[in-house]
């Protein structure tokens, strides 16, 4: 019997956004994350006997809609690695929506690995990092732990997620933030090619995002999380500068989003260390210290009565279990 | 007797924002705004046999702090004009800071008129334009009514603006929705540094004024206000992204600002002409015509309490009555 595996989210400190092949998610840019240990996706998958594949999700069966996207995904396998099975996936999802993380990087991670189980294809943490992204590019990212940079490559070989070794535990914690109201969502995808199309600003987020590529991974080296802070804000800030100078113009942010902001610069004023990072959707997630935690929990839900707060730490990598 | 100088404020459509010059407030761009009818300054300067300038405001004399912008102002004035006279400056603001809109346009608008009045400094508009413009850029633009464009030059003789002929009447009206609360504001001369300095998408937005320019001139002669919104709003959303990118970064954006922005979003789907452009605070100016203004005010007071409407139409440059 294969294992199940497991693959945990990562939250971009320098963010993913545009791809410059669509097919194979070749990015504009590298990336860099932070794998969280809270949040993962369970997967497990089985050869059949059968021209389809079947597909669960939380032990519910996905139709053929529901799993288009996981189906080309196992097409892509199968024509990657000349094989033609078709597979039973049983997946098993620990990113409750409530929490504020997209689970297609867990979800695709543990697909591809799953996969590399029962087939015993034994690829390496880079050929698992580029299998996965071929499913969702964020992906390559959950297959380390810890810190992950994202090299952006030129084809689909040298496009791939690699860990940042760091000598010690960093004292950082990410506290989300999450709008408790129905939103409608822009996806990621038309986002980012929105703002590639459109925005004036992009070619320049190209080259912001070589240098603070740098600089994060000089801060994570000397362990200053109020520079890693500083970067990431900066850097997600600019990313939603893509979007409002994208045309037409559109936002993530809700009425909310600008509160949480406002609230994250008046704990600064104060001296307690809390720098937002936001993605593809309207929630924050505040970077913390363990010390600095619970006075910004606290006065986040003081300041706000409709969110919900959820604490994360540092995560490790694929695990088979 | 001199004559009291009249004039109004204006909005840019497509806004300054940086300047290469300090002192003689060069913009690094081109700009393009819109007269008001609505709101405006009268000022009235005499000759005193007095060693400093004695200002009144609204009818209150002001302190050496307070009037301080002021003292510097006609201190530039008269270095560029050789004379050594002061002044008894009396100047009414008719731009009620629940409006929504900035004084500094049309006051130094008015008192550049007002000693240009007194002292008999036969100037042309152009080089009242000039002199406005050496008390708040955006002044220069407030000598004239209608559209105007301001010619970013590259010294103190050839930045000034200059007004762009429409034939006939353009269906054009402004809603400016004020939120009401007090707001912290970052000065737009202290934003525009911060921007010019720190955002690495400020040389990328020097290209775009360039060509929004352009578009918009070509929108304005055909009369087309929906490209004309469209235009704007971009410039305005655009010009924000500037303050998030910036570093570090900031907003003049409250939670308001985004809930008008998705009602204007909404407005349009409804196939409810509006579209919004924002200064360098929260509240938001709605592009609309004559046919569409109602509706867009009846939603906006439905979906909001704690804003006010004030209606603007196309307004008229400098009188002197």
């Amino acid at each position: 019997m294969s294992k199940t595996a497991r693959a945990y989210t990562n939250i971009a400190l320098i963010k993913y956004w545009g791809k410059k092949n669509q097919t194979l998610k070749l990015p504009y840019t590298n990336s860099l994350s932070l794998t969280l240990d809270r949040f993962y996706t369970d997967t497990k998958a089985c050869v059949i006997n059968n021209d389809q594949d079947i597909i669960y999700l939380n032990q519910t069966l996905l139709d053929q809609t529901q799993s288009q996207r996981i189906r080309n995904y196992l097409d892509t396998i199968r024509q990657m690695y000349s094989f033609n099975e078709h597979f039973q996936i049983d997946t098993v999802n620990h990113v409750p929506t409530s929490a504020g993380f997209a689970s297609s990087a867990s979800g695709f991670a543990a697909l591809a690995a799953a996969i590399n189980e029962t087939k015993q294809l034994n690829l390496d943490k880079k050929q698992l990092s580029i299998l996965a992204r071929n499913g969702s590019g964020s992906a390559s990212r959950s297959i380390y732990g810890g810190f992950v940079e994202w090299i952006a490559g030129s084809d689909n070989e040298t496009s791939f997620a690699q860990p940042i070794e760091t000598e010690s535990e960093i004292d950082l914690t990410i506290l989300s933030v999450v709008i408790n109201k129905n939103v409608k969502k822009i996806s990621s995808t038309v986002g980012m090619e929105n703002s590639v199309k459109s925005s004036p600003f992009y070619p320049n987020w190209v080259t912001l995002v070589a240098s603070e590529i740098k600089e994060i991974k000089q801060a994570i080296a000397k362990k200053d999380v109020q520079k890693i802070g500083e970067i990431a804000e900066h850097n997600a800030m600019s990313m939603h500068a893509l979007t409002l100078s994208a045309n037409p113009s559109f936002t993530y942010f809700e009425p909310e989003t600008i509160k949480i902001l406002q609230i994250i610069h008046e704990l600064r004023q104060k001296g307690i260390l809390a720098y937002a990072t936001i993605d593809a959707g309207p929630n924050v997630k505040i970077i913390c210290t363990k010390e600095s935690l619970k006075q910004v929990q606290k006065y986040i839900e003081e300041q706000l009565s409709n969110v919900t707060c959820v604490v994360a730490n540092i995560g490790s990598g694929i695990q088979y279990i």
